[in-house]
């Protein structure tokens, strides 16, 4: 198979496939290329810095597609037109033609398409969704969701990463839809900036409460915020007619102190790459096993684009100050 | 002291008052008392059934008033006037006019008046001030209240309860409020009827999200639900600049099972007689300490007029679907 | 009833038993009992100093023995041969013959005699038992007690404590019993002064490990301290076949913070008055349940004597450096 | 680098090579090697029965010993005289002879030697150690090591095992090294089989309460117990004179839930693979690091054959039913 852009996410997937016995990476692809990537990369055989390259190769059978978003759309469509089966990280692209064009030509070609959102591979999460389908939860009534970085991304980051809904609330929209089982109908957001005033002029916020409806008349919150000083904040709650079920944080030990002054524990995992390490492995694997077809796709290209329309449908409420119907989304 | 309405409540705060070094109940008021309740209060030297015998009786400083919540503002007028301090169960009154009335007649008088918000002091919530007092929260950024409570009340007290948030949630609002010092300037509610269809019929629903904007732009959540099988869910979050402070359930004890199916907990606290025992004592205490001036009243009149005007806005929002202002409101 | 020695531990059961709607206290009988007393004990109609006086009232019919220990076993045969059932804080006593006299005088007049072992009725270890005795833990095979004080008695009580053992382990002895339902056949100590090197001159120790074999072969160990500066500690872990129970430390709130520096949390309620507050009153209302004929005494005299031999075993094993069989002791 | 025994273990150290950037796997022996192996380990280029051929290759730097314990000390010599850095599992013999003869020869030849006590590079361990570092614990008083297997062994393996404190609770003997810093000065064991009768006939236990009294007089005890139902329960605890730090177990995962009958959380992890899968990674990278010459060796010759002591000790205490100072052993 052959990885296409080969930034941090390239780099955490490329880390796993090392250890997968029965895959392995034959080409690199990315334009900052060099001879240097000889050393970096030993078990790979390839270096290419045009990813058509990658696509022509008759001996890959499967491309990750870990480049800038705007590329997605354009990378999908020649990856799905030249046969290859697909994993591309989220969001599948920013303009609604660019991602229906390429929805149509995946369905066309019939190659798999998996959809990057890794939480669904995080064992915490998915301990909820069994809680469920054992039907210990009985009738989901409420999901709560909270999700925080320990850190704004950069002013430049922010400015291309299509907004707080789009780059990072979108993960928290496929949960809701993954946890639950259900579509969310409408959405309402109060939205401001109070961590750093200088996103305002991106039209950005920083810190969100995201109330849901969901079609079956079940409700949701989701709250988000750009900046917790202790680490990545990544909790969530099914509450039901016959109980509750909760992930809670993954500390960095489970190894507390007590003290005249009182207890003290570790903080959370600090960000992404460290709480959902495990699930990064996990959804490589499960991409691998639809490839050879033991299962279907874990998360499609219509969850991809659903959890795109529930992002601007937040973004339509955050301008409105109102709710806003899914449905009339697109 | 009198103790006027001796219903549950009522009862609870006199077992407290039993304990008190420095306060004597020398009368109770019920329209129920009859023969058998000498014995039942021994210590108690007066059972009367019309409330004017204990405002008129010069040996009682002060009384509290836990009679049905549409005879509150009367009674209140009348022992103000009789300058009586009064301690006045939640929430003050149904109807507007009859507490602007009482809450004019209590200013005139200058009586002391507090509100029985117990929640304001439970330890565990007062925790999360006093981490915010300390400056250790930062600035407040988000507040996150669950409320759930073990089952649903009788149809016959839904009906008289003026609605879910004028009964339920507005001990939240309260919290809202006491929690971040703030005020609440928006409301937005999704809401719902998802465990007993039967209150349909008096308008009212049993799940509700309610997402609140305050003042100074924080941001928060309420969750509700009137049944939580598991027992009574009563957890609060403060997230700020500086971290987080969360106050967890309290559980029927500390002890924990591990075989072979998994580990298991204890369940909550059943209801507020038991999770809010001690705060119940603890207000009475406070009370009593305002009364000797010891300090000022810990929830004035103003509060619980100002909870009152945050289920309004509540119920208005639930009706229009949109957002409402609470400076609209009254 | 009437109550014997008004210390710490008298004014305890005092502020219980006001509470009782079925048990009213007529005397207190106290050394110091002066003036003031009666404005400080308005519910109570007499107090004398002598407590013959107690023992001769026909209107009390039980007592509660909460004087220093040496004079536990007197006044118990004074009182059993006045008729009275008794309430006698722990340790029985401290001379054997003494003690084994109170034994035949309370077990030839048939009054009921109830030892004040007040953890039995912590509601947290009590769920052990539960645990126990619903065959959830299978065949106990390992029991664990954690029992560490806050801070050391003063120089003055410890030299009259009787040591470390029969002052402070005599609990954990008495729980290691109650909780496996077992008894305890060898004994062996390490003991040493890790805290305050004063106290060697009373041949007593701070720190110890108490390793115990049961008879019927499972196993357990008690480790205390005299001062663990976060607060006391006391916490049981019963390990068997099935599972295992773990009773940790009750705290001072369920509220948590976390910044940047890590988690933290309240620390274990401070002493024994705190933590056990509620088991002191359940403590009392079972005596008056026994007395009434409801069940029989929950902590006999046997179980305080019981206790007693587990703490001579434990002096002896810290002289001899060697295992001590408990059958062997007196 | 080659791996000599290519069991259990020997798989585990192979997998966490695979992700060095740094070092490779050349040889891989093993005497049940054949034609099969070579698909099994695609990376490694050489696969022989005989380990003479690992320790006479020049391409060869460091040697992974995971044969069965009495082969160890022989390839330990060999690996020395040919130059090679030895990494040894654990124990690193059983008889004392051969083990003195391997520390000789692995002191004369100057080779790193470092043994597999895996759980000191558990982070959660690790934490408590940074804990007692920082000086926050203050001055160590008691130690406290909870170990028990979620399942005993075959008997075919207890028969070869060396005992239970030679196979099972060396670790704990070299934790309690590593925990507090200090050595063992005596020894106590209370033993019994209370799980399976059938391991009577090896002379061997299955539950074990062991006291231990450190050189610097404080205290601590380890419970083993070969068969946890609900899993490996690994906790460690350490308690001082400004607080106590304490490892938890890690869980399967964080989610919970809590329903009618109460919370259940999920079970600790299942064994030693799982819960110290991390371990085992950062075992390797430091053993590398030391063969690199960054830092000395994490665990040496030294810290083995102590361990070994410790556990010599508990076996003759097991035997005489008294304390075993560590002195007299050997």
């Amino acid at each position: 198979m052959g990885i296409i852009g080969m930034g941090r996410i390239g780099n955490v997937h490329y880390q796993n496939l090392l250890t997968f016995d029965d895959v392995s990476v034959k080409t690199i692809c990315d334009i900052l290329v060099d001879e240097g990537w000889k050393e970096k990369y030993p078990a790979v055989s390839t270096l290419v810095k045009d990813y058509h390259q990658v696509l022509t190769d008759p001996e890959i059978d499967a491309v990750l597609i870990c480049t800038p978003t705007d590329l997605h759309p354009q990378i999908t469509i020649d990856a799905a037109r030249a046969g290859k089966d697909i994993f591309c990280e989220k969001p599948v692209g920013f303009k609604n033609e660019d991602i229906l064009e390429a929805y149509r030509v995946v369905n066309q070609t019939g190659v798999k398409f998996e959809v990057g959102f890794n939480r669904r591979f995080d064992k915490h999460f998915d301990r909820i969704v069994e809680y469920r389908d054992e039907n210990r939860i009985g009738d989901p009534q409420l999901l709560k969701i909270t999700s925080r970085d320990p850190e704004p991304p950069s002013l430049d980051y922010v400015e291309h990463s299509g907004g707080i809904f789009m780059d990072m609330t979108i993960h928290d929209f496929d949960m809701a839809r993954f946890i639950t089982g259900q579509e969310v109908a409408e959405v309402h957001v109060f939205g401001d900036v109070l961590i750093d005033d200088r996103i305002r002029k991106f039209k950005d916020i920083d810190t969100a409460v995201i109330s849901l409806k969901f079609a079956n008349g079940m409700l949701g919150v989701i709250d988000n915020s750009r900046k917790a000083v202790y680490g990545y904040d990544q909790r969530i709650e099914l509450f039901g007619s016959k109980g509750v079920s909760r992930a809670e944080n993954v500390l960095n030990s489970e190894t507390t102190f007590v003290g005249k002054e009182g207890a003290s524990a570790d903080t959370p995992m600090y960000f992404f790459l460290q709480r959902y390490k495990e699930a990064y492995a996990r959804e490589l694997r499960s991409f691998f096993g639809a490839v050879r077809g033991e299962h279907p796709v874990a998360c499609s290209f219509d969850d991809g684009i659903r959890a795109i329309r529930l992002a601007e449908a937040a973004k339509r409420s955050l301008l409105s100050g109102q709710v806003e119907k899914v449905a009339e989304i697109k």
